[in-house]
């Protein structure tokens, strides 16, 4: 019986974590690298919020979801919280990751170096251009027909896919990637897609990034900043 | 006096307005645009919720930092709240953007369609490899010698520069940009930059956008989704 409202409980609290939870605990494992790259052995939650500009009570309170990771008087082991961190991120497997379509996007990401530092597998290129198939990127990612995709991911474990193609085509493309049994997408196509059930989509929108620079440039004019 | 309690409590509520806050009235105006597109004149905030999954208390909530949009019995007019969003977000002058780095990342941004669709013109790339310079995007971008910034910057009017260069590199450049005067800087670059005062830095990191899919990933593997 106890063991049963425990895992209710778990399941509960973690049907809460908000996708800006997680975020904050990407963040919080990006620091605590710095940290231990810099030999930093202990750090309580105050001074991470200083040293990387945080929020001291969020950081208790993000972490109290997941267990009591932190000791009285010494505050968090740096190396024990990265282990929990990773393992709650399901960062302790290494995830094999396709990236659908090999142009400038595509081949960029394929080769970006922080995917790698966390422990992301960019396995494949796929692309449907007969140039591009059987050739490589510059980091030895190799291009696939993306008429094999289902052979290749089976074959790869691939359980992430990465859309990087033109809007127009991106919806046959996420069409194939959830026909050939992946589960999980990032998608930079601008654009809305019908997302089939089952399949966990998250869209970066690059577009939001540089409107909120903007939104700040404008303020700057009010207030002569 | 009227105006001034005015002017202040303006300044006042735009200084509470989160980065979270401005990345929504982004994804609202997506929206707009398709409804516009689509024909329709106008909506309410229930119906802009449903339609593309969004809360209608917190869409309330936040146009209501702005001022009153909404016409009781009718909702939002779609081109009005267009408008005015746009405003808001400094997007009814067009800015100008600079890509400071002409590898994959830099030429795949400077083609990068929903960045014009917005109302920001990619004008600049810049690089310092000889074999690049005086080369353009596929889409037309001119990549000029980064040794020529500051007198590029001045004369293209560039009020936002995008750095997409490796991480090695990025601080250096992020100092030749604020030197030649820009103020606002979106960063794709891993790793942690020196930001000097009086310049808002936007970092983008790819990978906690891959974390949140790993996250719902191992969750999946609990729940048996």
């Amino acid at each position: 019986m106890k063991t049963s409202n425990k895992a209710a409980r778990t399941r509960h609290s973690l049907d809460q974590v908000s996708e800006l939870t997680t975020n904050r605990l990407s963040v919080y494992l990006r620091c605590l690298n710095l940290l231990d790259a810099a030999g930093t052995r202990t750090v309580s939650s105050q001074a991470l919020a200083d040293q990387f500009h945080l929020n001291a009570a969020q950081i208790r309170k993000d972490l109290a979801y997941f267990g009591e990771f932190g000791v009285r008087g010494v505050g968090y082991y740096v190396r024990d919280l990265t282990r929990h961190l990773r393992q709650i991120l399901g960062l302790d497997r290494r995830l094999r990751v396709a990236i659908m379509g090999a142009g400038n996007l595509g081949l960029a990401l394929a080769d970006y170096p922080g995917f790698r530092q966390e422990g992301f597998a960019i396995a494949a290129l796929f692309d449907n251009l007969r140039e591009k198939v059987g050739q490589q990127s510059r980091g030895g990612v190799p291009i696939h027909d993306i008429h094999d995709l289902r052979k290749v991911a089976r074959r790869e474990g691939i359980s992430i896919a990465v859309i990087a193609v033109p809007a127009e085509s991106a919806q046959h493309v996420l069409d194939l990637v959830v026909a050939s049994g992946i589960k999980a997408v990032l998608n930079f196509s601008p654009g809305t897609l019908e997302i089939p059930p089952g399949v966990k989509l998250k869209s970066v929108d690059l577009t939001v990034s540089l409107e909120s620079l903007s939104f700040y440039l404008a303020r700057g004019d009010v207030d002569g900043v």
